[in-house]
């Protein structure tokens, strides 16, 4: 099942890569996961029990239970949503060995827009019948995908910040892989104008296509 | 009283292991235990004080105070309920250094209900002489073990991510070991029908059994 | 100012620990660093502004902005506290070099009470004119000092877990360095019931003793 | 773009830095990004949606969403500030190699300002037509700005925690460097009294300002 891939070495740190460019990239890597750690766990702030009157939790606390579900659900969604594009990040950041200032500054958009993930979240939990809701979570996750794809590219192009023996393939499979999420978030807002629940259909799609595609092992 | 075992050295990682794949398995084990260390702190944010008059805090604050014990009690039972499963999870991935795509979507379906326990603490607090109330957190702990336990079964099946010198003994142990915590909260549902307290002396039971089996030093 | 003492080389790792037991010691440092960082973090919550009506905003939010006062003296002041304990806690581990179970148990009961912090001082900052909101307070910090001397205590009695090298003044030095906390925590618990204001006198001499004694450059 | 300095070298770490020291630096470095990256993502709890009438959701959903832009504005604006100063931060770390306590009380003072933004930025996303929200976000941003100029200015005071080669020069123009978000930040608050959106630019001038200026690769 683990095909050890001999191109792996293509990733191992080049030389001349400084101690302070690697030390700095690696407080970059460390701050996202950090980031990344903190919005998936406030999700669960989102799923809160509806008010109970004092006496009567024997009769009513099942039924405020149930009516807790569109938020769990909302919930599960967002941690994979989010678990998903971690795992992108990763990805991303294992060809990029180089830091600059624009690297950070994308890195920071980026993260500004996966810190949000709660609040549609909540939205969606609270409205998950509005269209508008979903348009606001789709939208959102949408622009996750195309900063993720922009500070790719601004990473990748002309070996600006990544491994010199990355080959031009290595980089456009990246490139491709990296915009299937973002793609698929935009023609959900094109699809939920028709149906709602087809709309979460294709949400589900972008984690089953990244969990099936990996043409690297470590990847 | 700390014995150094010689069986310690089975755990070093291997050769063959690469740079990239043990860099992948840091990242893991960063994100899971920067979840860990958020959901166990938010647990605090169930601890709230009834509302008072004001003016009449004098009087109403002791007893509002003491209002708070039950949420206190669940606040402690969390806490170290998910100190113990981070510490299954530090023994789990101590044998474990390959990654792959499978063990990390693994690894997010547990977190996902780790992170989640503030919801079913947040509710044993409000309303823990409740049936209901008791079997959601039974569930949601049982649900965490089981993960854990698949994840190991996945890891260690075939020595497919674990180290090569790692036995089957150590590997039929570990198995075991990690199948008591689900085995006992599952049981501690069906104790809650007969009664509730009775389930969570079950629950204690499991820190009392996972303090004390400590086959290795480490783990 | 800075003196590099001699005696530092007594804390270079010893040859002897297991590359596992070292790891196992990162992991728990490094999680009981996420629990401080998000419990600091998670006091600003309690600094809430109260509501205002709509529209007397220009004459009602200054006098809402003071009435906060008192929640950003307790933001502070437990801002600092949880900084000192976390200090206290690195120079703890500055010494110890072996891992066992028992020590994780302690370091979580510390922690537990750590992650408690924001509750305690939610209710000292909206009712810090309450002697059972004092008594709350500076009984949960000495708790706090006391799991602390505790652990060290476990870890170097016999040189358990601590370096080898480690002379018996340094180990009763640190013992008594860790009872100062609790004892002062403890003792304002006395003076409280006299003054209040004089008790939190005492706190704040707690931070800067230990600001002021420091007889390792490091700790 | 990415110009490799030759200056570079001056912050490789120094021979004589103890691996106690290198250590100590090290968990406040962490520390320090843990903080951050929960004052960032916690922002978003600032983010509610206003209540809305049970059925009316397809009615009043967009209005309330509309209502949010103000805290939306402002949590942009809170996650660059707190992102800039997140580098200004590793800026200014980049070059200090030694540890001592009075360094770590710097720090925590520092980041007890960084961990109050969700507070100044609730407020400022709730009230930000009022001169006093914006006078206490530009108060606070400025504390923090000069806060870290204090700390660089105790840290490079003679060399006493800085690298040895790093000339008189580096050390001038990070320090001129650190005073541009306080002074900025000051400068605002007069500003504010003419003009509220005038002042508002101010502040959007300071990321301009810090992401244009970049002497060196790295920092």
């Amino acid at each position: 099942m683990v095909k050890i891939s001999t191109k792996k070495e293509t990733s191992v740190p080049s030389e001349g890569v400084s101690y302070h460019e690697r030390r700095a990239l690696d407080r970059l890597i460390f701050f996202s996961d950090g980031v990344f750690a903190i919005a998936i766990t406030l999700l669960v702030l989102n799923v809160a029990l509806p008010a109970i009157q004092p006496g009567s939790a024997s009769t009513d606390l099942p039924s405020a239970l149930l009516a807790t579900v569109p938020r769990l659900y909302a919930y599960a969604l967002s941690f994979l949503v989010i678990g998903a594009y971690w795992m992108a990040h990763q990805r991303t950041f294992h060809y990029i060995e180089r830091y600059d200032h624009t690297l950070a500054w994308l890195n920071l958009l980026f993260l500004l827009f996966v810190a949000l993930i709660p609040f549609p979240t909540g939205v969606l939990g609270a409205y998950g019948d509005q269209l508008v809701a979903v348009i606001l979570y789709a939208a959102t996750l949408a622009i996750i995908g195309l900063l993720l794809s922009a500070l790719w590219l601004y990473a990748s192009h002309n070996d600006r910040l990544v491994a010199k023996m990355l080959t031009e393939q290595d980089i456009h499979a990246t490139t491709l892989r990296s915009a299937v999420p973002p793609v698929m978030f935009l023609a959900s807002i094109g699809i939920a104008f028709a149906s709602i629940p087809a709309a979460e259909v294709a949400w589900v799609l972008v984690f089953v296509l990244s969990a099936v595609r990996r043409p690297h092992p470590v990847a």
